[in-house]
């Protein structure tokens, strides 16, 4: 085929050939095929789409024609292409063996090199989903995709903070990172944005300050500050990382043996000397049980070790959100009041608890005396201080206050109908209610929540706000929400039957 | 967005967007999307490539614009779509769980719809292969696969042949059928084109006549010649089972549970009242030992029953393949050679046997009776007229002979390196190869064997050769071959270590 020029901007490696041709040549929408030029070939995507090229032509996509060097107007060859032999280590692996290190190399080399397409890393997924791996294959996994990333070489020794996350409001970052830099411990943290939550760190700190950098923009601007809060993703140093998180969120699952050596693999390419990992422990969250968290420290601990990182993993309470809020703008404006000393008690705990943990681990801190040391540095005002520096160094108006976050400007709010103690706060339900209303995209939608587990509340009183940018989102919300009740008040009447008066 | 008109052809549910369109909207290519008009929605997939539209514009595939009415110019409303609750089922499943009929028909029907993408029939065909099903979930996924599906009524008893495959040159049913029709049993025979293989029967009776009709006109021709070989693909009677099929064929599984359903669902959507069914058994083939068989055997007729149907499973030698041609027109040109009395003994054995037991089934011939009959079709030269009425019916020349079936020009022969007897021939090296030099697209390619398992060979004879239409695709089968040694002759030099003289 010749290849139409120019290329098209996509995303994907892809090749897009008019559908008559494609259904000729036996070819299909999403099939993986291999394409060639000379002596060069690439793996792509085919995408049967008409009116872009005509017969005999193909377009193909910037990633493509980056990979083949393509101009336009070369002759290629399409064919169909057969699985790598590295899908014979994912079969085995589905039959519940075990892989060898050179094995699980080949699968990750494979998905860097596009020869292994989404559906065959949904397979490796649902295969480490239910057959699980060995200690020693999540070693080889995390190794792998060290390997096949990206560097970043601070200079000097870096301390992480990470939450294995599923709980909503978890804005502690915002607290932990200037506390622990405050104390002159370097901490560059990278983040996500929400893959199913309503905010993710790196959304949260987004509305303070941009999070999108290069690898040396970053280097630059978190030795600057002693410490930063960016995007993960912007960075580009796992392009494997974003392929497996991905299809994970589209199957909505998140095998421990790839979550550890994903989060792992990250922060060994940014070089990370020690970390503490938040595992939230409660229902609705990741980890539903105790018994369950502790296994998976103990296999992080393992882990970390065997690539030379010190893990103190915190097992936290995650049955309902942290703090009141949930949704970027919210928790921005939260994590502020916190720092100015005006913060709910779960959020400030929970943030100098972990501050602290990185504190002793760091050796800036006395052992026993880290979470005195990070409460110092929240109340002396150096925590609010060194926030303000992170978001000016990465680009953001270090003297803004809470009160100059914008949130949504329609909001509505949810009473109680009886008098009772609030039983339940359901983590699912604030997210989704949370996302109806916009969250993430839209900065300031989101929930408030007034009343928590074990407050006390009368009819009538306010359970909780929802935030929206645009007012179709707040009725869909509200909508939702009167379906799935967030925030469960003991003595409540859930229905009436029959439905009339 | 506005959708800009006209629709483009492609075979999905597609939405092209702008790629710095999609990014803002939190949305990549291959996202599962809904798309809103007014009330009506549907699920589509993303496809983030530029130059095709403009900002805030999309364009729809015909799939598309045929499921909401589109004409271009609407203003739609574009989401990331959540999983289904059907995908709730398919979770359960990969936790061990059985489903309920119900669970089972929500995911058939929204894979019908396009609301499970397939990611997700990745994840539920994975889970069958890892989890299995018990026979009451194949039952539900069988009669889900039946209600979604269409259906033809021929007005008279069906009676089918079918095998499971998984073994080369399997061209047994262009015997199998005429024999059976030639005694006025009726068998409308709906086949496959090769999935992994170098050609499916469909393949096959393309070389003689067209095999694409629409159910109506397949209804004409079969009854019109008794019998008819087509392409179940063409009829559109079943695309869940093609979405299933086409997943299974990218991730190369084919778990036993969905192959019944797939296989019964498609037998009963044109009335099939008794079938034989061909479970090849043996070392390369799908089926590997007897007890497998013996077990699938089993479970296929308890199915049958609770549909009614009754099944007879002949359990076949699938070690090597049946007769000499693999290929399409290769095996159309034994075929025919077959029925004119000359074709190899495995295959008219295999053929008259499988149609013996079909016409004890129809009640057309005495119990134990029905391989004299057949093989009387055979020798009488029914067959063959009948075959050449069936050739006729769908439109193809009646009056072909083997000598006028166009093989490939190109043709090497590759000969034994030593005296010995044939040990092996391996299913999968001949398919490889078979396939490298173009099958099944190419019709005139593919691999004529002339020595088989237990053959007495001295050096320097033909082991077999390989057709090509291209000289490009034969230079690449013989370097496959070399290295894959299709047949192996005991006392064949394997490797020379070190490699020189």
């Amino acid at each position: 085929m010749r290849v139409a020029g120019p290329a098209l901007p996509s995303g994907a490696r892809l090749l897009v050939v008019d559908p008559g041709e494609a259904a000729a040549a036996g070819l299909r929408s999403y099939d993986r095929v291999r394409v060639r030029l000379g002596g060069r070939s690439a793996a792509a995507l085919l995408a049967a789409v008409g009116g872009i090229v005509g017969p005999g032509e193909a377009a193909a996509s910037l990633e493509l024609a980056e990979a083949l060097g393509l101009r336009g107007g070369e002759e290629v060859e399409v064919t169909l292409a057969g699985v790598p032999p590295s899908y014979g280590a994912i079969r085995r692996k589905m039959r519940g063996e075990s892989l060898s290190p050179d094995e699980i190399r080949s699968v990750v080399e494979d998905v860097a090199g596009y020869s292994l397409g989404e559906l065959e890393v949904a397979a490796f997924l649902l295969a480490q989903e239910m057959r699980g791996m060995t200690p020693e294959e999540v070693r080889a996994l995390t190794a792998a995709m060290v390997e096949v990333g990206g560097r970043i070489d601070f200079g000097r020794p870096v301390y992480e903070k990470h939450s294995i996350g599923g709980v909503p409001g978890n804005k502690v970052s915002l607290l932990v990172v200037p506390i622990v830099a405050s104390a002159g411990v370097f901490i560059p943290k990278t983040s996500s944005r929400a893959i199913t939550s309503p905010s993710g760190t790196a959304d949260t700190m987004e509305v303070l300050a941009p999070v999108e950098f290069s690898p040396e923009e970053f280097r630059e601007v978190a030795l600057r500050a002693g410490g930063a809060i960016v995007w993960n993703g912007g960075l580009r140093l796992s392009p494997v990382s974003e392929v497996f998180a991905r299809v994970g969120r589209r199957l909505e699952i998140d095998p421990p043996s790839q979550m550890m050596a994903s989060i792992l693999s990250e922060k060994l390419a940014v070089g990370t000397h020690g970390m503490v990992l938040d595992i939230p422990v409660g229902r609705g969250a990741k980890v539903e049980t105790l018994a369950e968290a502790e296994s998976l420290a103990s296999r992080f601990l393992e882990l970390g070790r065997a690539f030379g990182v010190r893990i103190q993993c915190a097992v936290t309470y995650g049955g309902q959100p942290v703090g009141h809020a949930v949704g970027p703008a919210l928790e921005a404006r939260e994590a502020l009041e916190a720092l100015s000393g005006r913060g709910p008690a779960s959020l400030t705990e929970k943030s100098t608890g972990l501050a602290g943990m990185l504190l002793e681990l760091a050796g800036a801190a006395p052992r026993g005396g880290g979470k005195a040391a990070a409460e110092a540095a929240l109340e002396s005002g150096r925590a609010e201080r060194k926030l303000r520096e992170i978001v000016d160094a990465q680009g953001g108006d270090p003297s803004v206050g809470p009160e100059d976050v914008p949130v949504g400007e329609k909001s509505t709010e949810v009473r109680s109908t009886a008098d009772g103690y609030v039983t339940r706060v359901y983590n699912s339900a604030v997210a989704a209610v949370a996302r109806a209303a916009g969250a993430p995209e839209e900065k300031g939608a989101g929930v408030l929540l007034h009343a928590k587990q074990g407050y006390k509340v009368r009819r009538g009183d306010v359970l909780f706000e929802i935030y929206a940018e645009r007012e179709s989102r707040l009725t869909e919300a509200l909508a939702l929400a009167s379906e799935l009740r967030p925030v469960m008040v003991e003595g409540m009447l859930l229905r009436r039957i029959p439905d009339y008066a």
